[in-house]
């Protein structure tokens, strides 16, 4: 029997990440991926309208477009994804280490993922994280979500600009920014704390933001070495803020205690 | 030609939004529409699993399921829906007109949202209005995102229980606004005042916020009507926040100028 085209696809994708490789699709990620000298580019594939309308992107990033029917778009793409026509296989971005981000001087803000897997989540903080100048956003390295597409699209851009490390351990992480001076602050819905009066009364030069997936939320270990439990006021006792919002809320707040209130 | 499962799926959609009626999908907003006495329920379509699951929502609503096989889950929902085998036909809530909004004594906030179409970033709006308590998110009738059941997952709840009116004419319903003394303030990139700095210098006892759609953003009338076109401090000139997360923040800070500040 022949397989399901989606078998096929997603046999496909589990081939690319073996490889190493990230398949980036819709014409605005494409355009900002081809903008990206610090992006290793390996196959372009494009429909002529698409091409034309990446045009001056694709002759600057010096990389020859496969031109393809429409109808014949072969490239390992979920089935769900918009490509628009637009396809980029690229390595993904090497953001160094932990040294490099933590070796730029002064005030900082750091976000940390613990385990937030779903790429349409991190690709928003990606996106707010670009806005208020963090330094990185720092996840995981096997529970994160890993640079997609869909994460691309989600990032809106963020993804070429704002670094995103992977790192082994979460903990080590969270000990090393903790000798070095980070404030560390979790997001928990039972923070005692407001991250407004958390933010208003210690200090505020180098904070770092750690953050659960929806659900499990933070591990224990996690908790544990943070500073401060905090939590986002609420109106009621209904609901909670999704990931990215969160992200987004607590980003503008640690900005606006740097420097920049009323921001 | 026996005409493809998708096309038959939209076009049982396109029924259903005719009927006006909505398919809730997924364990958590089946649940919580279950739990809603307010919403009237049609029709539940549940896999012995779900069923399982749901069993005391479903007991206390007093509608009975159809018990169904997995593999034949027939109910019209968008093919990459993650029904989780549950499904619940309903009609639209009304949540009344602006008059029962308005008719509310004491502070209050309200988000506007001009031509906001994308059933995730309402949802998620509706999310986040429902935490910082905002009286009601108001969309425009035939230009914003009508109740799905996309919308019902992206809300997570919210859709329950967080008043969302979709109004004939948005400019009519901001003069009225600023007749009865709400504050305008429109969320656009180029606004030349800051969020925070425009709500710690005026009236922030009734403050509506207004945001456009990505892309077009606000239209020409919508911005002419606002009494403050203010701005989210970014860091740098790149990026800009999703709407879901520049209303996240727009609340947080609306919420903490009404008096829980610091927040």
């Amino acid at each position: 029997m022949k397989k399901p085209h989606w078998v096929i696809e997603k046999e496909r994708a589990k081939r690319a990440a073996a490889a190493e490789t990230v398949w980036l699709f819709g014409l605005h990620a494409v355009r900002d991926a081809l903008e990206n000298p610090a992006r290793e580019k390996l196959r372009l594939v494009l429909t002529r309208n698409a091409a034309d309308r990446l045009g001056d992107a694709v002759a600057a990033s010096g990389i020859e477009a496969e031109i393809v029917d429409a109808r014949r778009f072969d490239v390992p793409l979920d089935p769900s994804s918009v490509h628009q026509g637009a396809a980029l296989e690229a390595k993904p971005l090497d953001w160094g280490g932990l040294d490099e981000v933590l070796a730029r001087p002064g005030p900082g803000i750091l976000v940390l993922l613990d385990r937030v897997s779903d790429p349409h989540n991190v690709g928003a903080v990606l996106r707010s994280a670009e806005v208020f100048g963090a330094r990185a956003v720092i996840g995981v390295a096997r529970h994160s979500a890993p640079e997609t597409g869909a994460l691309a699209k989600a990032a809106s851009g963020a993804l070429e600009r704002q670094p995103y490390l992977r790192l082994r351990n979460l903990a080590d992480t969270m000990e090393r920014l903790r000798d070095e001076g980070w404030r560390l602050l979790a997001l928990a819905g039972e923070g005692e704390t407001s991250i407004g009066a958390a933010l208003a009364q210690g200090e505020t030069e180098k904070i770092a933001l750690v953050m659960g997936a929806e659900g499990p939320g933070l591990r224990e270990r996690t908790r544990e070495l943070c500073d401060t439990l905090v939590r986002i006021e609420a109106a009621g006792s209904f609901g909670s803020l999704n990931v990215s919002n969160a992200a987004a809320v607590a980003l503008y707040a640690a900005r606006a205690a740097q420097g920049d209130a009323p921001a």
